[in-house]
């Protein structure tokens, strides 16, 4: 049996308790963050609810997180007994009735997790194909910068890159500049030199990518955000790689018909592999 | 006691029969259409049955709308006696496992209403004030032309403009032309021309604006959709108004600090307020 942390207890997993008037479901109003869980615990968790706090402060939703991050993150590791694992916090606007969210209206919140690696160390030796999509992310919302439930935009790019044969889809924004994936952080490597875009192209910022570029910084290995990455620069580039809390780095091999270093993982995106275990180990060691 | 509709059957408008795992509050993924109800009977329900259609295909999601469209309506509006009232119906994807959406998953469905008018006459003869909000539309992105339950960018952009003691947000889209309202679609008059932005500049069409085009072709009312209508052609217009399902007619009388029309609703504005009401008398006729 798996079991959901619900506003402070365990419930199953197949119970229904959200209601028809829920912001969450009428309007998407709300936020996620997704976590891994090594040795038992939840990785940069801190980070994790630092950047949900954001998040509610941008669309005005009232949550307390303490909650979450004491009693709730513990009581779904323990519950489902997760070693290694994931896990997905939900916060919604809550039960509010009309269109405006009202400050002192009571959040929703819950999290689910499972346990087991999300993906397989086949998908890491081959590595991601990438499709352009033909979404163009917007740098003029404030919802592209947010891991709202307004997840739509994703979903639908993920499916177009899943449908033509493709594993992630990358977005470009309205000025065609490289942004991100569609539930991944983008980098390339050209000269030596690693590169991402920039915030301001209009991304989530993740926190794998926060953590890769201090890996980079604190190893001396050159890095870049950048805002004027094209298309031509991911086809040119000597490697790729894709990032998030689930995935860590996941090589990119392939965008659109062009390969990337030969249709294999490069040198450097291996070496920050091995760098980002090595972080993980020292996170997470008791 | 209010009662909703939910696959099928009626429940307490307080029943919480959501599960954590629909993809509705995970992903704001679905749909909604607000109608209104005069006579005891929901306005052009084929049209808005007809637009929630095409968006489930869009978005992958397997409705069969006919118990929504037949049993549903009914029920609610006869269990909630709204004779003059609204409605919502949301479509989301259901319970599916994973990010990608399944053809053959279900969806979850519910219908809500209330009686009474949404909008007081004072409304109508004050007119609304409009703020240009920050948020620009995205005409890259399928859902600027869908009624989903991401709606977040709308629910900012009204916040933004309730906030500054204006009663609509307008957006202007990536290349700063007029697109739409926050929860309502525009029109600009000028030298006895009706004009509204096109679809393609990024916006829901409207089922209200869709039947004030018609209106005013019928009625020789000269009409045009234009892509390149900007914010000085507002300042400048001689008159504007907003519609939606709910709102109807809404006079426009200033957008930021310029005042429309001298703070007023316009003459042929009216005359349009009082074609609508007719056309609403012969639909809904029994």
């Amino acid at each position: 049996m798996e079991y959901i942390y619900f506003q402070g207890k365990l419930v199953k997993k197949d119970s229904k308790d959200i209601s028809f008037l829920d912001r969450g479901i009428l309007y998407g109003e709300g936020l996620f963050e997704t976590l891994r869980v090594y040795n038992g615990e939840a990785f940069l968790l801190d980070k994790h609810i630092a950047r949900l706090k954001k998040g509610c402060s941008v669309l005005g939703i009232n949550c307390d997180t303490d909650d979450l991050s004491t009693g709730g993150i513990r009581s779904v590791i323990d519950a489902n007994n997760i070693v290694e694992g994931s896990l997905r916090i939900t916060v919604t606007g809550g039960g509010k009735k009309g269109l405006l969210p009202a400050p002192d209206s009571k959040c929703t919140y819950f999290i689910t997790g499972k346990p087991g690696s999300p993906y397989s160390p086949e998908h890491y030796s081959k590595g991601y194909k990438g499709l352009i999509s033909s979404i163009k992310r917007n740098p003029y919302s404030p919802l592209t910068y947010l891991k709202s439930l307004n997840f739509l935009e994703n979903i639908l790019a993920k499916k177009e890159a899943y449908d033509a044969g493709y594993d992630e889809a990358i977005f470009l924004n309205v000025k065609n500049f490289l942004t991100e994936g569609s539930i991944t952080n983008l980098f390339i490597i050209k000269d030596g030199e690693v590169l991402t875009p920039d915030e301001k192209c209009g991304l989530l910022p993740g926190i794998t990518r926060e953590v890769v570029i201090d890996i980079c910084n604190k190893n001396k290995i050159p890095v870049k955000e950048k805002s004027n990455l094209s298309l031509s620069d991911l086809i040119s580039a000597d490697e790729a790689f894709l990032t998030n809390s689930l995935i860590e780095i996941m090589p990119l091999v392939k965008i659109n018909k062009h390969l990337i270093n030969n249709d294999r993982p490069g040198s450097l995106t291996k070496r920050l592999s091995i760098l980002y275990k090595d972080y993980i180990k020292i996170c997470s060691s008791p």
